[in-house]
């Protein structure tokens, strides 16, 4: 009784194609996933020189250019999306029309109506769908989830998020795509504030009722040539930090803040939240800790504590090592893929999912419209 | 050649009644107080005896109830101001009159149009004034100022602070005057935020221009009694949280946060500065320590590097012991008192003085306008 | 009925003459001290005009340069001695034998032998008698003794104390008195290892059974005169770092070193305490807090908890403050001196008193033979 | 033209079978190793269906029991050594003898003269060799050497080493293979400090000149069967404990300590070097930081800095993804398996060889020694 084959089209091979190739590759060494993972065919806009060393590399079988192609293909079960996000939306409606399962990277579009059809896609075509909200994956913060759920934090007063980052605190580093609205649909905001966003969503499950947003663009012309900073400049349509104020459904109240302009901040992806019982601070540079702060203990001995996550009791067994021994970034895709692929041959419930991903849309749609009206935006299904 | 003699009568014997009763005491002790520093006499609402052993606890000479009265002596130079905020007011306009020098507890006021009032009458009478936010003498904090002065942060892009506290999570703790906006003037936007707004100031000299507020309260009635959680119960007048967004003067933009619900949080007064040429970050219950990132430095050797400033070299010293011997939150009090009899006797500027304290109220007053008409207000003066 | 009367006279007024000023004069203020404290007399061998300067600052009322005379006066109810710690004998001895109640320095004395013949002489003259180890009077350490005491950490495995500071790294800081043999007795041995035997028996009760010590000296010689390194070098006769091994009766295990060596570290006062049930990790440098590990939970939630030892529960309530704003390095000395006076007062028992100081210079004194013998040394009686 | 292809046969499947495992077959996804890596056969003490799983899991070709067959093989250029120590001689003599490059995991040996004889093999063979001190391979420790190497710490005066875990606090977790000195050789000693011996001679090249040390059973009986604490029991002849003191060569001083008692820490595997111009603080439990003090700076702005060690710029590029995206324990095995191989490929020198297991075993082997003796042991080759 030989086990279910999952074949995998990749499209994409920049940073997170990377992150998905060691996870697809890896996932059986890692994890019981309950299939046979085939790294069927890796598809970029490259030369097909370069997709082949990138094929021999990582362990894909074939290459192609043309992703029209690779999704109307038979032998392939599922396709991951790890392309520019202007590009989610043909691709993945075109794999659902095709009867692929789907993996697209977050944020699932540039903008909500775009999400919206994506999710009416797959629902349509009944394909099983993940947006890669991959922290989730992290034991820590999956921890965090754990101990909202059992009560340990109790009624939630207030969510307090900072993604900060320091890539472009130089005024002299030049123009990418990424500075470009059309391209990139926004900056920190859909790249960092959307992580921060579904963690919330995943950890406390508290609903966004209204926000209200402030969108800054610090350096707004950069050399369109690092090596040239005097010579031409390009205009950044892109915010450089993305500010929200958040009233949750049931009085709650959130503060969130995502730049890349925290000098010193390198990947800061931190989450603090406070409740009645209890407190958990998490920050993805320590992602192996989670702070977790027991109120119900007398203030004799009372204090944050600092778990090391990587006990077998902990989540997806606090990784693959004796306790102590950490896991890294690539980890936590590991496990989302291993998961995902479970959740397609068990036929089981999966999230993060297109859902989610619409949800996450749905919070930053508005703070992108309250930034433009400068007051509060209602989200009308209370994402 | 006697040094000058300041004669000092504190109003107010609470909290800040006894931070200042030792400050008095004690300046000439741990400092070079160009003054013999008198304390001529305690004034409180209370009764005679019980001011008698408070005056001998603390050193005072003499005892009164009536406020009136002590302002008017002749033989007092200084009238330092310590009772609950509503009381500033008149205490500081007829001090001012009697051509008293004057210490303020902070909030300056309960609203802008007070605290201008007062700024008004010490102008008018040509006496030294003082509006005691405290943390401005904790040396880390005035190291974080003297980085920004000497360049070492360069073009600020965020100020990121939070000041939070858990003393109110449970919500069985019975009402308080704190809890009265009649009285209180209101929860921690003023108690804890205008700390946060005034070491905004005093660290970057940004201006605020223009903010957006949002005010919550989460636990809108408290039992009267406390050891009764199920009789009768109170309302809540005041926020449990501040939070506001800021667009400074050039650009910078922050983001603040005041609670006292954030349980674990102590006494977590903290701000975080980043800049093109360094970040800050300071954090009051570490009150011996300051984070600083130099951006100058290769990224090979860079990181937040924490200084214990205990060191002569440091502003007032780093203290008054050996480096790494370090001080408490009484001993900011004391320079701040050290500070302020030097500027009277030798007739020298002295901040933070009324005016910082209106500039702090002119933000606080536009915060709360903020989270009323619930849209971006902007502050006139640019405080 | 008034309180009974304590009368002091200090002897020393460098360093700890200083701590000691501040305690005896501000222990009414911040603690319910059941008398009143008279700072009678101060005496220092340095010139009268310089004293008097000194009594104005601390609120001496009298001067003296003859300590004969003052511990023989009969309006003395206690000597306090902060001299350097070859003169603690003579002084101690004679103020016994005037019936002087005793606070000295630490370490006691500077061989065992006087140390012995010390707490013999307050033995025979009746008289109470503190040594002065102030660590044991932050309230972060009297909590780990108390959870020791209470059984959360069980039985003990491991003590694992360093004392590092830094002042003397550069090899041109220039000779001082504490660098020569005969009149400090050692180097970080006696003057920081002390503190870290006396705490290792204040918290966990452990009795040392033997050690292997080492002693080092890094730098031999150092420039007379600081601003001339290229002058006359004078010889260092004592250690610059202390090391040594333990094994405690029971079975425990120690591993212990101090320097002044130890670049970047200001007053790393530090103990951890691993036992079956728990650990316990202090630093002085973050003296308002303790970290405790509760191994009597489930991995899932067990960490490092950082409790802030600021709350009214905590021993010595914390403090004076509201939790949160923590005191500093003087703090220790004024419970001290409350604590010690309260056991004159009430004729109860106190700790830490000669007889502590004796137990700790039998541990020095087994080092110090076995840095010599270069094996180990049992401790006789098993202090 | 082709690369040169490298076929590896790996002996061993447990814990450390797993690391190599993963390493082989990642290194070329990560790295630029010259070389195609063929993992050709797993040999281990198992059952074929067990192996059978094992390669399909990891990628092996083919599996074998019987490890003196696969040394003997044409088809092999490399053998991976992961197996529990006491077969290390043996396996490596062979697969010298039969010209194999080998990688044999730490410590090399269960004492001085085996290992000496290893490295007499693999000399007398020519081939290459690697002790698998992986440590050295995580960029954040590699960092360290490179600051020592550029005279950034200058003269060292202390290397202060403690590695702590706490897997067996429980006196009822039960004997296994690693408490019977027969198979295991040692306890912490071997297994643990062995790691912080070949971290100082990485980090700071010093040489132990002498070393006096203490190895302490604090358990010494554990029950047979875990699951019956109150069954028969077993004696535990390994250390629960390893302390040892040393001298350097050149008068600098180390204090080593390593243990498997330490409630709460986890794998907490340190070093602190402080020297007359800088410091180095490192913990694997934060594997992607360094802390550094640069005592060059004024005091005024130095502290330990925290380095996030995963730039480009960094030694190993700080890892495979954008700065701040740590990597996890595996990741070490990798690049170590990558720079042997390259240095295969290239003929180059390698370190840590079996040369530098020698020299940790001359260490060790002095502090069993000092143990038995109870006295200092000098290091005749001053490993």
């Amino acid at each position: 009784m030989s086990k279910k084959e999952i074949r995998i089209a990749l499209i994409g091979h920049q940073f997170m194609g990377i992150a998905h190739s060691n996870a697809f590759r890896n996932a059986a060494m890692w994890t019981d996933v309950p299939a046979k993972i085939t790294l069927k065919c890796i598809c970029a806009n490259d030369s097909i020189e370069n997709l082949k060393v990138f094929a021999a590399k990582y362990g894909w079988e074939e290459c192609e250019t043309d992703w029209r192609k690779v999704v109307a293909r038979d032998d392939i079960d599922m396709i991951s999306i790890a392309t520019p996000n202007y590009l989610h939306i043909e691709i993945a409606i075109e794999a659902a029309k095709s009867g692929k399962h789907i993996l697209c990277e977050k944020p699932l579009a540039n903008n909500l109506n775009e999400a919206k059809e994506m999710l009416q896609a797959v629902n349509d075509a009944g394909v099983k769908h993940c947006c890669g909200y991959s922290y989730r994956f992290t034991p820590s913060l999956a921890l965090a989830r754990q101990l909202v759920q059992e009560g340990r934090i109790g009624r939630i007063y207030h969510v307090f998020a900072r993604y900060a980052q320091d890539w472009i605190t130089d005024p002299d580093f030049g123009m990418v795509w990424r500075f470009d609205k059309k391209i990139a649909g926004s900056g920190p905001l859909g790249d960092l504030s959307a992580h921060s966003i579904d963690a919330t969503h995943f950890v406390t499950g508290l609903k966004f009722m209204e926000v209200t947003g402030n969108l800054s663009t610090l350096i707004n012309e950069r050399p369109l040539d690092s090596n040239n900073p005097d010579g031409f400049k390009g205009k950044v349509t892109v915010d450089d930090v993305a500010q929200f104020l958040v009233n949750f459904e049931g009085g709650a109240t959130g503060c969130f803040e995502s730049t890349r302009l925290a000098t010193g901040r390198k990947n800061y992806n931190t989450i603090e939240i406070n409740g009645e019982k209890g407190s958990i601070f998490w920050n993805f540079e320590d992602q192996n800790y989670l702070l977790f702060y027991d109120n119900t203990l007398s203030p004799k001995e009372a204090g944050f504590r600092k778990i090391n996550v990587t006990h077998d009791i902990h989540p997806y067994n606090g990784g693959w090592w004796p306790q102590g021994h950490g896991i890294g970034y690539a980890d936590s895709f590991v496990i989302e893929v291993a998961e995902f692929i479970r959740s397609i041959v068990e036929d089981a419930p999966f999230s993060p999912d297109f859902e989610d991903g619409v949800k996450c849309q749905e919070v930053l749609e508005a703070i992108g419209q309250s930034a433009e009206s400068r007051g509060w935006v209602t989200i009308v299904s209370h994402g």
